[in-house]
């Protein structure tokens, strides 16, 4: 993996991100109920830019990736101009073999046809149930309302329309000034379990009006999800369909990025980190059963790699993700699970913190007959910082990720039966 | 990995496997409640050879690992005879420092003076809450009664003892013939979640009056361990007190077993593996909160490792176990569970069975208008086999496991608040 580097990280810290409803000068969106799958509620959603963008995304690692997945890479290969995303929820089209990858070509084409450019301008995606192949009729019925639909102001409608599992939508926005002139990045996601065959995935769609060299967007774009979307987890999983879509028009008329170690694209790549951040940490704030964040902060790593395989097997462990959730400040199961992951660290130069409440140091317990108690005040928290220092070098990484309640074995337990 | 060679694991599925009371001629064990943390239960357990038994053992990865792992290790490198297994429960020593490396070996030390040899020959584990140190007093003064109650049949109070999460006492013994002699390897473990540092943890003690060579002895508790406690996983989490031991006495008087690949060391082989792997599914079906046993088959593979990679991603995936719980056929979670193994499978040539039901072959679902109902029916029972054939080798690997449940929240959530 490749992390954004350390001071653009931090400068992203500063940017301000919002959730209120947005717009991103030159690009309009849509929503619509198609029926193909659900009955009276969104489930398409069509995001269209005014003049062509260029594109960047970042897709699931999962060997089994979905139609769209293949057909997005496909089109981000060949093409060098986007002008449109088509989504849509019931329907994964994942494991559908050639006959999904046709359907996800039809559902490009139809589109196409619509706004008079060629299919591989268009991109797809998809969430929903693993295994029955999408209906084309039902799209091909909704475009003359979607493309009479579509507004600027559309995104809000669009944020529930791929929604499944999902209880809240998740906008999130920035404004830069570039060269004198304001940039705006916008952008959606959803996602609850990271994986859920049937019901759920991580979608994320990211719209700019920023001039910038394709390069350069795929530089940023790469790095930004290794430290938001690729630092997540809810369960462990990875969906069939997991997509990272980002589309720059060049609308805003700022000078074009074309630097990488310029000024100017250190400032966009902090801003598009933070829009990336936020989307990922609302995923996190609506993970399946979800009633705690808990952010887990690696310090003192050799290197990131290593940081980043101790904080996800920590997020990942259903021990330490019950314990969050009983509000038991459980340092033992941290700690056990640190030392399964596959990293040489030291025990006795390890140093865990819940909050700035120490609770074991150099291989053993603090010794303190406070700690508990005030251990136990943190782990009463909504938001808990955990930080594990290993000492053995400078280098950190912060992973987020939910604790595992009743809600969650509920949830994916009942769902189809 | 080292797996067991394919004819002695065929070989061991037609060993029977007792898990009525046994004794195991030449060894004794006893039981005692010492109160260093319970009130009124068994909390130490001893074994004793009568004649020395030379010794193998199967750890813990983990870097935390308990200062009863770091005697143990040192003991089986410095020993060439062991007389005695000593295990308390309550308290696991482990996150204790230096001064829990002394203290597991003053234990030890306590044996050793009562027996009347050295320290060196005595083995030592715990299992209970990480962090607070083991006392000794109140083992010093438990030996007495310990000593005075070692019997041939003391296995049931031992294997009761050394219980935390437990809910049942888990032995399993089994007999052969070896050059016109009959042997027996009987032993007891306990575990229900893989790892809960409060109160669980994977141990096992098996003892053979097998008379055996120590590299052959070495050969088999390795492999053995591979095949059957290092293919179950109740939560895919690795306790830091984790420990197989195997003594084997000669007390049996068959002539040595000292060629690795003669007939008498693979029956002694598939005997061993049949016991191990016979604790090991009563750990899985005695898993925190379990309510189903799950056989994971993969077969088609490259290689040992991929399929066991393929089998353990599944067995851990949190959608997998909830969908199991719940009664689900919900083929997509395996198959996406099997496609972010790190494994390049090529989804056109994977077949997936429940049971003798396939559901999904090539890259597509199975497309007949029964095959919910069937698979469903499946599901309902009690334990389920789960066959993912990669159609990319020969090699075949199994991986057990249990459901996802509310109670193991309950248990894990709800445990020390």
């Amino acid at each position: 993996m490749t992390p954004v580097p350390a001071e653009v990280e931090k400068s992203s810290r500063n940017v301000v991100v919002n959730r209120e409803p947005f717009i991103v000068p030159g690009f309009k969106a849509a929503a619509a109920a198609s029926g193909m799958r659900y009955q009276n509620r969104l489930d398409l959603a069509l995001i269209v830019a005014e003049t062509p963008a260029i594109a960047a995304g970042v897709f699931t690692t999962n060997r089994f990736s979905a139609a769209p997945v293949q057909v997005c890479k496909e089109h981000l290969r060949d093409s060098r101009q986007i002008n449109a995303i088509l989504v849509n929820a019931g329907y994964a089209n994942a494991c559908t073999g050639e006959e999904g990858v046709l359907r996800a070509l039809d559902a490009a084409q139809v589109v196409a046809d619509a706004l008079h450019i060629g299919r591989e301008s268009i991109l797809v995606a998809s969430t929903g149930v693993i295994g029955p192949q999408i209906s084309i009729e039902p799209i091909k019925q909704a475009i003359p309302s979607l493309l009479s639909d579509l507004r600027p102001d559309g995104w809000d409608g669009a944020a529930r329309a791929i929604m499944t599992t999902d209880t809240f939508p998740k906008p999130a926005s920035a404004r830069i000034e570039i060269g004198g002139r304001t940039v705006t990045i916008g952008g959606i996601a959803k996602g609850s379990g990271m994986i859920a065959p049937d019901m759920a995935t991580l979608l994320a769609f990211v719209c700019t009006d920023a001039a910038v060299e394709p390069a350069v967007l795929k530089h940023w774009v790469q790095r930004g999800a290794d430290c938001s979307f690729n630092a997540i987890t809810v369960d462990g999983d990875t969906s069939t369909n997991d997509s990272l879509l980002v589309l720059a028009s060049g609308y805003a008329k700022n000078p074009p990025i074309a630097d990488m170690g310029g000024v100017d694209s250190q400032k966009f790549g902090a801003a598009l980190l933070a829009v990336l951040k936020d989307l990922a940490k609302q995923i996190v704030l609506d993970g399946e059963g979800a009633t705690k964040f808990i952010e887990i902060l690696i310090t003192g790593a050799p290197t990131v790699e290593s940081a980043k395989s101790i904080g996800l097997t920590i997020a990942n462990s259903p021990l330490v993700k019950t314990a969050f959730f009983g509000g038991d400040a459980n340092w033992g199961r941290i700690v056990a699970a640190a030392g399964r992951a596959g990293v040489p660290l030291v025990p006795e130069r390890s140093v865990l913190y819940f909050d700035d409440v120490c609770v074991f140091r150099h291989g053993a317990p603090v010794r303190d007959p406070d700690i508990e108690a005030r251990a136990s005040q943190v782990l009463r928290q909504k938001e808990i910082k955990v930080q594990l220092d290993l000492g053995m070098g400078g280098v950190q990484f912060t992973t987020y990720t939910c604790d595992l309640s009743y809600d969650y074995v509920k949830i994916n337990a009942d769902y189809r039966s």
